[in-house]
């Protein structure tokens, strides 16, 4: 299971990242100081490498854990610039830098995982779709809108609902929109945002898989993994997917690790995917640490963090194997009740096994605060067990 | 498993620690900045906690990676106070802190973990050893030396080898020496420092036994694990101990839990244990962290980081069940070549499944400079495949 999804590059791999200074260990900056830096930041402790963060603010949730955490504005090449000055290798905990400043770091020499290039088609989501439509891989039906008349092609083709999409910038679902109809096609327009407009998928289910590439070209692929989505937002994620056929798990993997190639991604790309009759499609990209890995610090023998830190480092990549037959995960969105820690004693004690995640950010309805992860033989018990905590941290209730 | 090893207090636990200060997580201090607080600063980040540390020094294996690592004086109570003002609990790396220092601690209202009077027992093994034959625990045979009759008291009882050892301050075989003749004896007198004189015991191996206990009273055992020492410096880890009998397993995991009760340690317990023809006599208490349990990182399902946070904290103790039937953990130890990083990739490439932790400290000959933990189904395998990256880390070579 090991060791066939891990690749290898022909010929002789380039050495790994050193320290521009003799005796040091080398330096990691990550862009952005959310979860996903912190979480990288544990991971850098074992590593024994230096991580550093550009924080938007002094009280970010990897700025509160990391002990070089300057502050700065990641859409200034100069707080870039001065940022990477005593960075090895440059990274991101999201796809937000605009290309002009990407590409000042570039130019000035600092190694930038993901590069600019690839880190666009996570900016323009009709760039994605149609690099990866002259890849020839499956993606929804799409067009650019400029009028109403570009959203009635696709609504004639496909029928309604249309997905409206912001062309950059959305998360979490926000920036997608489901429209059922003209009206409310024209509310999202009034936006003025840069919009493009798709087919509505009908689905079966969603499902992720995750892989890492370093400069070498070594590549590893995760397990894939199911995840329930409402609203767009990830509740739960459960690794491996229940009854995905061989066949099915390992296209999604051969697909992963060829974009992962052709798109020349360093680091990890996270491909979402649509599972309908017909096939997978590809619905989304990422290029950094993704909610659907969050289960891999325990689920899986190298943890995401550690494996996007080796990649962009250039050092050989780990085992993406799995540490038990079942894992489930289920976030932590904020409910009414700010008090997180109150509850933390209930949930730690019916559980012990239980495995939390809290991000140290304050609690505001619907954010991701934390997350649980369960692990063991039977998917059905490791989902309850996950699910119960996770509502039980946000609500006080473990009833939905 | 799991839950054998887990003990709960009759009635309702005590709540948890919470922050003095509304709204923020509550900040556990450790006094120490070494390794062990690095390793303990990662799983701080996945609990949400916030993590300080007193450093001696700003380049300290913790400071590097710790946001709020003041330094200052471990000795001076001043130093300790200050220190103490911005964290809900107190505990410890190391076992240096002087009583004067830990009780103005305690005077000035502070929850201190483990308390002066558990501690005391780490730091004057004179006493260890009286309290623990007052509690009818087996111990070596031991007098306090203040002249080389004493010693003759124990060469007569005993036979030679003798070996003395430093009252207080010893660690990793220093204050420590075997002796086999009043001449060596003679020598290690004149180095001026309190002596206590003890019999060689013959073991067959040695083993060691990791508790976590909370102010509540809740107890967690891990399973006991063999030790191999080397001029008592701790070169591999066997989880769990090879061939133990199942009742001399439940004999040690019993004493622990009881003397971390009698001892009312909060915090871990490390009791290291002789293996004998006639049963198991306690060498050493430690109450912190210990090299005998970094295997818990990857190995068991809570690690003793997270364990000891836990327990500090006042939160319900996790599993200390483990996560494959064999782990083996092997320490890099300092050899001529200060480049450990250079030596990395090779291991790395070799056995993509073992997982190694750097601890950021300059190569120093038979210093502690990282360790390797394997994982899986068979432990002479296991234990193969860490020794051998271990050494090659030190040394560039797989071979002894």
């Amino acid at each position: 299971m090991d060791q066939q999804n891990l690749t290898h590059p022909d010929g002789q791999p380039a050495p790994a990242v050193r320290s521009a200074t003799p005796d040091r260990p080398p330096s990691v900056g990550m862009v952005g100081a959310g979860q996903l830096a912190r979480m990288t930041a544990a991971a850098a402790i074992g590593l024994g490498v230096r991580f550093r963060v550009l924080a938007a603010a002094a009280d970010d949730s990897a700025a509160q854990v990391v002990a070089d955490a300057p502050v700065g504005d990641y859409r200034s090449a100069a707080d870039l610039l001065a940022f990477a000055a005593d960075c090895d290798v440059v990274t991101f905990d999201h796809e937000h830098v605009p290309q002009p400043a990407l590409r000042a770091l570039e130019a000035a020499g600092h190694p930038v995982w993901p590069s600019s290039a690839a880190l666009r088609l996570t900016q323009d989501k009709l760039a994605m779709r149609r690099r990866l439509a002259e890849l020839g891989v499956r993606v929804p039906q799409v067009v650019a809108v400029s009028s109403q008349s570009d959203v009635e092609d696709i609504a004639d083709r496909t029928d309604w609902p249309v997905v409206l999409k912001a062309v950059s910038g959305g998360y979490d679902g926000r920036g997608v929109w489901v429209c059922r109809s003209y009206a409310e096609v024209a509310d999202v327009m009034a936006h003025g945002v840069p919009l493009l407009a798709e087919e509505f998928v009908p689905f079966e289910r969603e499902l992720a898989v995750l892989i890492a590439r370093s400069p070498s070209g070594h590549g590893a692929a995760y397990p894939v993994v199911q995840t329930i989505q409402v609203d767009g937002i990830c509740h739960e994620v459960l690794a491996p997917a229940p009854g995905l056929p061989d066949r099915a798990a390992e296209d999604a993997i051969g697909l992963g690790l060829r974009l992962a190639r052709d798109l020349d991604v360093i680091g990890l790309l996270a491909v979402e995917l649509f599972e309908t009759r017909g096939g997978l499609l590809v619905n989304e990209l990422a290029m950094r640490p993704h909610n659907s890995g969050h289960w891999t610090i325990e689920g899986a023998r190298t943890s995401q963090f550690e494996q996007h830190l080796r990649a962009v480092l250039n050092l050989p990549l780990g085992s993406p194997g799995l540490t038990a037959p079942c894992v489930a995960l289920a976030n932590v969105l904020g409910a009414d009740d700010p008090d997180l820690r109150g509850k933390l004693n209930h949930v730690l004690a019916a559980d012990p096994a239980l495995k939390i995640q809290l991000y140290g950010k304050p609690v505001r309805p619907g954010r991701k605060v934390g997350h649980v992860t369960a692990l063991g033989d039977d998917m059905a018990s490791v989902r309850d067990r996950a699910t119960r905590a996770a509502r039980y941290l946000a609500t006080g209730s473990e009833e939905p």
